[in-house]
């Protein structure tokens, strides 16, 4: 962390500043040129409030040089975390395709995509069973019904299942849930994410709408400094200025990501684009970027889908992309561990 | 609605989609051009989810031409709300200043300034008690503590108060509590939306920071589906690319709001800013453009604040600019009752 | 400038680093922590390319301290910087009213314009001659001819004039112009700025949809650097995602732009809104955020305008604007350069 | 293209606009509802001038249902434009790497590079000879020298060349350049660009860095509408709030531009991520979305290139790029003709 003083900074004031800082723990660093005075601090500078020092007086600015997450940090955990649901394994060079319907429907749906995605080679279904709709008059989902669809869909294909949380006290329902999505609105729910920290099953987390990067990280830390560290990061879209595509599908992330961080990255191709006709290019590129898995929603009759059916690919259209996948898969493992 | 349709459409199809949409109780208006046939839908749209339409194979594309909102539609409710809390009006002309701290410390500190900004004109307090932090190593706010702390304050001058719930569990803590704020991270958090809609006292919801006012009007929706009608709104700023301030302030949402709302516009110039030099100037735009209030934060001691010192005011700072303030608003009254 | 280094740096490159930094005539500062190296540069940064630095294998990072424009900066020219065209004076606490018509029709239009704007107190008249459109399908503007009519409605109503420049090859056309102005979206068109910096006549820059505060004040960097410090900063609106209006107007522009620089700040409500029901309440609300100006589109017949009718007010509109800016402007008064 | 009326039109107006419409050749379906009238216009829609109709009193709002563009447009020409250097092809099914300096040296320099860049498959050498910079004090480029130094590579090589122009008057120099590229800054140059449009040669265009896919292919249309048909649209990363990357790469560009449009789609990573490291996973994804080819920064001693080294990659990095690219070509084949 790096302070600029003002100039002919206040010798008291000053003097307070220093002590405060080093009863942290933090080294000083003073360098004084004839306009101004730059203070270096060296330690562990996660711990300092960044607001409390820039709200004084005597501070032109201050700028963070380390990161202010530490569990999930690369530079403090070089290897890769490999996260494990049944047999299936996510990270740390193993690819995974998670796969499901928007929304729960009925057992028949369900069982019938979970069916037809685990042949394609799936290996984790989706489904959601509490839906966040921006309108309260969309359909809401069946909730903890739909997630005792779910469960019916694992007994019958054997694949691990991932569910949304929206709310504390829907966890209940949530015991048998292999993988708890939060959800990019509930990115920054902070009372949900310190709770899901006491768990110890894995939790996905949606990048929110305007969330940078190491804002996503962070709410990863609020999971983790609870003591979880099966955490897996998902992007699906950033909000920008363009409306041809429903969000920005920003893939700079998957390698931006896994230099900051040993937690896997998944990316959901079909939210970002909002089109079924995006979905496979968006889906190699993905690939291509290096990300550890992706999230896709497949409909057996995405004309009929509940909810988001125009960014729903068939089954068939969800195997072929997953063998296309498979072929570029060996041309894309970069190595973040030595960088 | 608007459904344009693709080039010859399977003629069943077309049957099915039309009965659909009549069994809705929507009247249909069909333009057949050369290239393309457009489907005009009169009737309450609103109820029309509009992903089911454009999932359709012969839909090329579906505009809305209605709000997807009622309740907090100004064409369904002309007049301005104004809410009251206590002997305290906001809207429908009656401007007012929410002032306070960022987050409650003392007993002494939140008294202090209580009794400083109500002297300046303040008439409701605010204060964080739970406090929404990116970082789980940062203040996370007094709890509980500091409601019981506003509520001597609000005891000793009268203002009646307003604060930050982050999570549903924390609802008993807010009995007292005159006017519960949702922050810009909960907008959509649709589960507490849902059951503040049970509650029939004010709720105060902050822009999300990637919202488009649609999607705010939408949440306030929410809670007005649950028939508590006590909305306010709450612009703070939105992320854009620019980082000269924290956020960038979006004043055009006060006469945008307005036009198609009802319901209060406050605007946070505070938070938006991030600095305190910003807040004046920032503060009388609000004012200028329209708004119903202001909400401001004010610190007996912003250097030696627990959170967001830098953009926190003094209260002679406060006082300075409530006077201004109030020397042009009666040149900014504009009236959308009438457009 | 603070340059962050690698752990454990290759001695002789950070020696050439040090000898080449130091031949720049910049002092060195360094801090050797236990697990970094952090060295402050203190002298005239702005010449140092700091694309240059980063790429060096020995470097993580380094950041800008110091602003990296010298004559638009108010730090180096504390004292207002004030426009004088004939006897109308701008900036410095000369509020001006910029006012006329999208683009210039015919020699009838534009002075009834001019004569309408000037008895409603606009000193300065504005008309579009060559016109950036976003499709080649679009009218144009009537060019040279414009700027013909323009100066005849000058020579009528005494106001001096103002319209855009698209290329360096109409430059002959300006001669008589008063102010030129550069658009939006040539605000990055260099060899443009450069060629205007020869000039002696002020040059009314519009910030780009897209560019930061910082950049704007490097493009008026510029034209300064060539000799011409006759610069006008004009803040339309900016892209963001938000689509209830053509672009978001940023005003947080007006205080950061005032204390960053003694240039002259000027909001053009009309472009940024595109609606001509926004136009006053933001018009106000520039006003109150201490703008030196307002550049507002005024058509006597905003339905039969060549272009951008929905944004442009009548000449009545424009008188009782101009007079309620008038009375809130004693109480809009913000002192930088004691900053 | 569907105009809503307001309520109740006037008659006389309605009349009007209605006859206006049907005398630029459109057919008129109007659907009369209780609430609201929706006039559909049927043709040729481009030539309309939609804020003409906007500006009505008797319009509520208008919505463009056809695509503004038609040159560009892959509803009017179905097949992939293939553009031809030399024997050089790009578009079509010929993918190709465009790679070279961000700025031309020297003599040796861009030999060096043209021929490591040509050993390792590269097709078309770029370099900057004209530079756009954001500072006035940074390296501007060599100017007409440095085209002089990029035809000596062409000699020496075989490979045809691309470099950037940045105004009018420097046309005169790029008589041997094989491609024009017009940067981002300069995307909505519309002088330029029709100028651009007499031409018979390749120009490609960078996307500016808030421009929308529809925007980028306005400008296109302007180059095509003089009657130049060789255009080549190139990605290079949009603004966003994300700080972690310069910009933010936005890949759904290609499968979107390409089924919009039949030109063909080039993505550079090296200017939208600024990082050397994240150049080879960006290029491989962007060859997975389905790009034509790749515009690549390579220099031989990145460490100390003139301008933008941070985000060179060296000739091996290159050579090693482009082996991986070619491996997953084959799997990522979109077809948009039949689309």
């Amino acid at each position: 962390m790096v302070v600029i003083l003002k100039k002919n900074p206040n010798e008291k004031q000053l003097e307070n500043l220093k002590n405060w800082l080093q009863s942290l723990g933090l080294e000083l660093h003073i360098s004084n040129g004839a306009n101004q005075t730059v203070m270096g601090l060296v330690g562990d500078t996660s711990v300092v409030d960044i607001d409390l020092i820039k709200a004084l007086d005597i501070v032109e600015s201050v700028k963070r040089i380390q990161e202010p997450f530490k569990n999930a940090n690369r530079k403090f955990h070089p290897q890769d975390t490999v996260i494990q649901v049944g047999d299936v394994k996510l990270g740390g060079g193993n690819f995974q395709f998670i796969a499901g319907p928007c929304s729960v429907e009925t057992e028949e749906q369900i069982c019938a995509v979970a069916a037809d995605v685990k042949a394609a080679g799936a290996g984790i279904l989706r489904g959601g069973a509490f839906k966040p709709r921006t309108s309260p008059y969309s359909f809401q989902g069946l909730g903890a019904e739909g997630i005792r669809l779910l469960l019916e869909a694992k007994e019958k294909t054997g694949l691990p299942i991932i569910t949304e949380i929206m709310d504390l006290h829907q966890l209940d329902c949530f015991d048998e849930v292999d993988i708890i999505q939060v959800g990019a609105r509930n990115m920054q729910n902070f009372e949900l994410l310190k709770e899901l920290g006491h768990l110890r099953k894995p939790i996905l987390i949606k990048r929110g709408m305007s969330a940078t990067l190491q804002e996503l990280l962070m709410s990863a830390e609020y999971v983790m400094a609870g003591g979880n560290e099966q955490v897996i990061l998902c992007e699906r879209g950033i909000r920008t200025f363009e409306t041809a595509t429903r969000n920005t599908l920003d893939l700079s992330a998957v390698p931006v990501l896994k230099s900051m961080s040993h937690l896997p990255v998944v990316i959901d191709p079909s939210h970002a684009t909002g089109k079924a006709s995006l979905v496979r290019p968006m889906a190699m590129a993905a690939a291509a970027a290096g990300a550890d898995g992706l999230m896709i929603e497949v409909h057996n009759d995405p004309q009929h889908a509940w909810c988001d059916g125009p960014q729903s690919i068939t089954p068939a259209a969800f195997a072929a992309l997953a063998e296309d996948v498979r072929h570029i898969l060996p041309y894309c493992q970069y190595n973040y561990e030595q960088i």
